[in-house]
């Protein structure tokens, strides 16, 4: 019950759908990637995830990490999974070659991150957290730092940590308050930070931490945080391991869910640190990373979207229950109507989302080498993070709900994804703000320039899709109202300042839909046109009926969303703090 | 921060909008219950509720129930919370009277369920699960068998379990197989059961366990399974306690909520038991107490969601992040237009609920003495139950959110209240069952008749209501909207036999959404009469806002469910299995 085997043939015919239209050779980095390739790699990945990793999943979840005098203790099988992972050289996909990374655009590694954390969420925070630390380091640090640490981090053989949240400073990093001191050619760092994922573990020879801190002379507010690498073990001249640094985890979590996860609260006194880029840049250097988080995030929305759903469609096919109309004898559940629609509402969703995650990504390796896709790049983001984590939580309840009373006994293992999705609207910022993100600075800060040229160009893409006329007018009218909302957004945000932050949410969501339903288009499209052309029709045709579901059951919410917002901010406001 | 205060105003305001609203006096058993009377009931409960019950929550959920050779052992405080209860005679106020009872009608007593749900919703389990055994045994027990339980069943001596569910038969109690058979004036009873809620305890002095069990010559499915009274430990000739029935719990399930609730696998070997009814007939005992335990259930969706809401208002309140567009320093987070917005919905959605549950159990009060309710209290079950533990899960998940990366530690708090909501959409029937009642036999098995009414009297209610002209007319919308879709369903479910069970769930969600949107405009109606008629302003005011803001941003989803409806069955049956 407990098996996942990575939809490799769904990741393919998605990255084609998102690749392929744009004229795949004529992008930078994309010119080595034929199909034949791709899918030897993907297989490969899929092997591991599903034969090495994903078993280690449910023990993590029911035996989690511990933590005694500053020793986490991982549950069987974590260090043999990680062992694999980076001799199979996964991590290096996307990294720098210049330190022994493999070059490949993000959007090319999305498939196997997908896959590495539908095997285990929370170990796979292990290897994706420290993809994001690679980041920062490759692309803010001095050249001697890369040159001490990157090679180590990129082949595994160190792992790393981003340090930002303290107890008084959530999302709110401005009055953050560790310190970082200068001593030499370092800093001495002092303070504790907590919701540090893999903070302690001993799977890897050292940990590389990146803290933000604040310089003695620094401005108050986020204009006076910087960033340091702060090692768990100092590295001697030689580059060998030498001294443990002045830094330790005091505890773990007990958290609803990722309990195979060490979310730790970690504390430094006088650590040895070294600045990465310019003093008081830190939570610049730590927002080049953000839209990779984000969208990371929503990966994993997707991971644990199909991990759940792949359990509840093995339920739904063993599990005998009651009859149907049209037969005598008792059926399994996936015969009777409404078990069919909550499949069919997480297969049509999870693959709307997996384009989406992938669109979005495609667009950050073309902003990489173009810079005017930056502006595109940066208007999905939030509406990627915040609609998928969102839908990953119906999706998850979803799959708990088709077990019925089975799914509320933790051993069936329904109710972990549940847990563990859980958190995906939260952190990496929370749906809150994504959607003051998009509708604050990407929207109304850009005057609706980009959004405007995003529903055009979906506009546009409608008109020529292959799809019947009743779906192109839905679609139509869709597109008319987010057009009708933005306007109404950009002519009574001055008169009513609390409107942007009223609609926020409702605006996010319904970008969301709307999104969804160009993808869902497209994906229709492609399908009919992989109809013509290949002899797999079973695939292409339920790939035709999953997107036309979402087109007849989600799309409509574009249009309530849109109701709710036009109702403005007054009814929201008036209410006075005494009476909640 | 995990305090709760039952929210007794709002509870009286809802009750009187419900109960007033068809002339009290004229209701049979409702005349000597007036304002003042009521008022110190529900104080008096509440403060057993707050001060007894609510503060061995936490420890139930952290600690939990345990089970060693057939015992089961309680957190602290259970056995000091249930003694005060019955003590006070709270399990006494909706029984019968000549056995103990104060025979108020069960709107009444409401309240206090939800108060008891809300303070500790796994210890409240015992005390209002007796109360559905009391119920099966005073509506279908001989009346030596009342004579000799009923007492102690009302009084609290005795607890009550029902035992419906084998692992083969969930929602398909068809092929139950526990076995019955005649010896002498009782019968023997032999098989096992799930799910038994508080099936061991040492609570109380005895446990009275209600088993659905098949005599040897019954006839296959349903129509051969028989009801019995099987008592823990068997009563002597003069009615004291005598030697322990061949029954016992063999394990109580590790479940993803409600840990402080004994859910027991139970063994029966030829344990004594007695028969309920006639034979066969068992189903039938069953379900005059469904509709009660489905409102039952929708009262705990209201009661947990308020629980969580007061522990966000409280977090909202105290936790300081960020500023806002109008202030310099930083804010309380209930002062950010998001949190406001997740805060309102909650408020808003729960005071709905509220009225709804009390809307239907007061139809179920007036049926019993004027046959023509017994129509609307059952089309408005399937929709109660299904809307209500819905919205339970996003209300208690918002609330979880408002937390930040805080609501993932379960220490917080929030945490349990997400996962105890999340049975409430499972047990008692699932959201699928109630919407498979509600299109199958409540709505196309009555020609839609009892659902013109009720539309027809939504509509003429809105017509006289005191709300603006724009309400009336998004309302009139909606209604319009139910219509259409209604003569869809009724008018097509014979070409397209997969109809009705392909949009079960989006019409009772469509349902729910439009009734909400009836009980809005009802409390609007009274909060507009309260505020001419008494010096209440604030709470009135705060009445018609919450009540206007679920018009502006949940009735546009009326629109949205009916659209998903009208686009028929075919996408969804067409997707073969093998693609799932």
């Amino acid at each position: 019950m407990d098996r996942y085997h990575p939809p490799v043939k769904d990741m393919m015919f998605a990255l084609r759908e998102v690749v392929g239209k744009k004229d795949l050779e004529s992008n930078p980095g994309f010119e080595d990637f034929d199909r034949e390739f791709l899918e030897t790699v993907y297989d490969s990945a899929s092997e591991i995830a599903s034969e090495i990793i994903a078993p280690t999943n449910k023990d993590g979840d029911r035996i989690g990490v511990s933590i005694k005098d500053g020793e986490v203790t991982v549950p069987k099988g974590y260090a043999e999974a990680f062992d694999a992972y980076i001799d199979g050289g996964w991590p290096t996909l996307s990294c720098n070659p210049e330190y022994g990374g493999q070059g490949m655009p993000a959007s090319i590694s999305m498939p196997v991150n997908e896959m590495v954390m539908a095997a285990n969420f929370s170990w796979a925070h292990l290897v994706l957290l420290t993809n994001s630390a690679i980041r920062a380091v490759d692309a803010h640090a001095s050249e001697e730092l890369k040159d001490l640490y990157l090679e180590k981090l990129i082949s595994g053989k160190f792992t790393g940590t981003m340090n930002l949240t303290e107890p008084q400073a959530g999302s709110d990093l401005s009055v953050m308050n560790t310190v970082a001191v200068p001593n030499g050619d370092c800093y001495k760092i002092t303070g504790q930070k907590i919701f540090i994922t893999w903070g302690e573990h001993s799977l890897s020879e050292n940990i590389i931490h990146l803290v933000l801190a604040r310089l003695p002379d620094a401005p108050d507010g986020v204009k006076g945080i910087s960033l340091f690498l702060v090692p768990k073990i100092k590295l001697n001249e030689d580059r060998t391991l030498g001294e443990r640094n002045t830094l330790k985890a005091v505890s773990v979590e007990h958290k609803l869910g990722i309990h195979g996860c060490a979310t730790c609260v970690m504390s430094f006194e006088e650590a040895e640190g070294f600045l990465i880029g310019e003093p008081n840049q830190g939570l610049a250097c730590m927002f080049t990373m953000m839209n990779d988080a984000r969208i990371g995030v929503a990966c994993e929305s997707v991971a644990i979207a199909e991990r759940a759903y792949q359990q509840a469609v093995n339920y739904a096919k063993d599990r005998i229950q009651g009859k149907t109309q049209s037969s005598e004898s008792r059926v399994a559940i996936i015969n009777h109507p409404d078990v069919r629609r909550m499949l069919l509402t997480m297969k049509s969703l999870i693959e709307i989302m997996r384009v989406m995650v992938y669109e979005n990504t495609f667009e950050c390796d073309l902003a990489e080498s173009q810079p005017e896709h930056i502006k595109r790049a940066d208007l999905l983001t939030p509406i990627t993070k915040a609609w998928c984590s969102e839908l990953c939580q119906d999706i998850t309840s979803i799959a708990l709900q088709i077990h019925g009373g089975m799914g509320y006994v933790e051993e069936t293992g329904a109710a972990q994804h549940f847990r563990d999705a859980r958190i995906t609207t939260i952190y990496e910022g929370t749906t809150g703000i994504q959607a003051n993100d998009l509708i604050g600075r990407k929207f109304i800060g850009d005057n609706g320039s980009e959004m405007n040229d995003l529903l055009n160009e979906i506009e546009t893409e409608i008109e020529g899709s292959d799809i019947d006329i009743e779906m192109k007018t839905e679609l139509n009218q869709a597109i008319h109202r987010a057009k009708n909302v933005s306007s109404f957004i950009l002519e009574n945000f001055q008169k009513d300042p609390n409107l942007p932050g009223s609609s926020s949410y409702n605006f996010v969501m319904m970008m969301g839909y709307l999104v969804g339903g160009w993808i869902a288009a497209r994906n229709i499209t492609a399908a009919k046109k992989g109809l013509r052309e290949s002899d797999d029709s079973e695939f292409y045709n339920a790939k035709i009926i999953s997107s036309s579901y979402y087109i007849e059951q989600f799309l409509p919410l574009v249009s309530s969303f849109g109701s709710s917002i036009m109702h403005g901010s007054e009814s929201m406001m008036s209410m006075p703090d005494e009476q909640f």
